[in-house]
């Protein structure tokens, strides 16, 4: 499928006015269908650019805890409709004999009402009773759960055996993924979403207009391929660290998190929930960290603790 | 209302490590709600920067097409809920006796299947339906409704006794926000959306995380004010500008999009088809111009249509 258009524009500077063509990124709306027993609902439509929709489709299904995985998935195909010209903006996610979708997520996503109220905090408290990861980041090097609001210490207490990430492998990230940017380069106009190993490799990488669809369009990859580790891997954000870009990680596993850009006070808060890494302002030969610091290796190791 | 938090966090350089004080863009989710004969309908719950949120939340009914206007108004206030504490995060939009919100409209957005499926054009069609400013740019000069696939031309031909914007004037716009933006200037995490008069005049501008809520706090804060002339004001984005955008503003009415990053292919289309001038990556003293060039005086007048 195709993720530019060329047309024809006016270029305007200080001093001259030069008709020419331009090169767009392609924004056009998908609807996500899920198909389960003898029924099919439709879930959402998102303005997204065309191609990996099947990745899109499966991406956001799990990271809006609507699926538990790819192991509930049949198939994931283009919805035949009566016409074909636009069937490629219809995607239908078929599950699998006897697996139902958690429906009631998809109905407000993770924006979640308290008993007391609509408030951040009940946005995180929803994604910690469907993510399959958050139990995992709890546990104490004896195996019990730990409660407490001082989790986030003993976990790094916990992991301090794994080997730390290098800095100068953080700091050129940004590099390498414009190198990787192939419809970024031509239109400026795309996200990106892009998967390191801890080996320093390119895992995957994925574009879109919507920063929320390359995420899912990349975890939907994952899903679908040859089981990428996510939880050995460092998700590169093109832009801005959202809540909604942080919860999606949390629920794929993703341990590390680096922004080119800046987080939102809730992305950090929940960042520090799930215990995930979360680096911003990645640019410039410099990057601030925001939550679990301890992943990262340090030249100093007094006073930086977050 | 408190649009930015400072937390502890570590900075890292090539060559240094440092913790220190940094602030973030808030970012909370608020529910949004409205209230007509004697039903409370939940509308959506939108992730935003805490501030303007009467603004948002009226600027929100509108360009969504849930009310025609600010005069279907009674009251916006936050909603009275039993837990105070969560008070601010949800607000309640009261109508006025005898109006009715168009419900539909909330449930899909704008991103409709038409007969043979979902797609741009249909929801370019849906948009066209219930805007009430698509109308009066297909007037031709003696008042009759132009139809057909040159209406861009003829409306042009119709308002080429319009004053032209000065290319300088729209040059100088970026510096002006950067100069106006309080809070990005603080954290660097916040879109914004400000509205300029024709005679170069900043008249409103509205930050969040959320870039379509920027625009939907500074459209609600002009159906609340003192009744800015929207249909000679210029608005512009920090950021790309995309189909959402553009659709906001043509519900509002606004003729003139410039954006300092790129636009998307739909967001070109909805713009053509409302006859708005739509400006991209205006940065670094140039601009590109993608629809109703006419609107912006030239020195070369030749070559220069789009």
């Amino acid at each position: 499928m195709t993720s530019s258009l060329q047309l024809s524009i006016i270029k305007v500077t200080t001093d001259s006015v030069s008709p020419g063509p331009d090169l767009l990124a392609i924004e056009e709306p998908l609807e996500i269908r899920v198909a389960y027993g003898d029924r099919v609902q439709n879930l959402a439509v998102t303005m997204r650019t065309p191609g990996d929709d099947a990745d899109l489709a499966l991406g956001f299904l799990f990271t809006e805890g609507i699926i538990k995985g790819g192991g509930d998935v049949q198939e994931v195909a283009p919805a035949t409709l009566s016409c074909s010209e636009n069937r490629q903006n219809t995607i239908l996610v078929t599950l699998k004999e006897g697996i139902a979708p958690n429906l009631q997520r998809a109905e407000r996503n993770f924006y979640t009402t308290s008993s007391c109220g609509v408030c951040g905090k009940a946005s995180i408290d929803a994604i910690r009773t469907v993510s399959a990861f958050h139990a995992e980041t709890r546990k104490a090097k004896d195996g019990s759960e730990v409660e407490g609001e001082h989790r986030g210490e003993e976990s790094g207490g916990q992991e301090s055996s794994e080997e730390g990430i290098d800095p100068v492998f953080i700091l050129g990230l940004p590099e390498r993924l414009v190198r990787a940017q192939a419809v970024f380069a031509d239109t400026g106009g795309l996200h990106a979403a892009a998967l390191f190993g801890k080996g320093g490799e390119l895992l995957c990488i994925r574009e879109d207009v919507g920063r929320h669809n390359a995420v899912d369009k990349l975890i939907g990859a994952t899903l679908r391929g040859a089981g990428i580790p996510l939880s050995e891997s460092v998700l590169l954000l093109s832009g801005r660290a959202s809540f909604e870009l942080v919860q999606k990680a949390a629920m794929a596993g993703i341990p590390v998190i680096a922004a080119m850009s800046a987080p939102s006070s809730l992305a950090v808060s929940l960042a520090e929930e799930f215990h995930i890494t979360l680096i911003g302002f990645l640019r410039d030969n410099r990057f601030n960290i925001y939550s679990a610091a301890h992943r990262i290796e340090m030249p100093v190791h007094e006073n930086t603790d977050v």
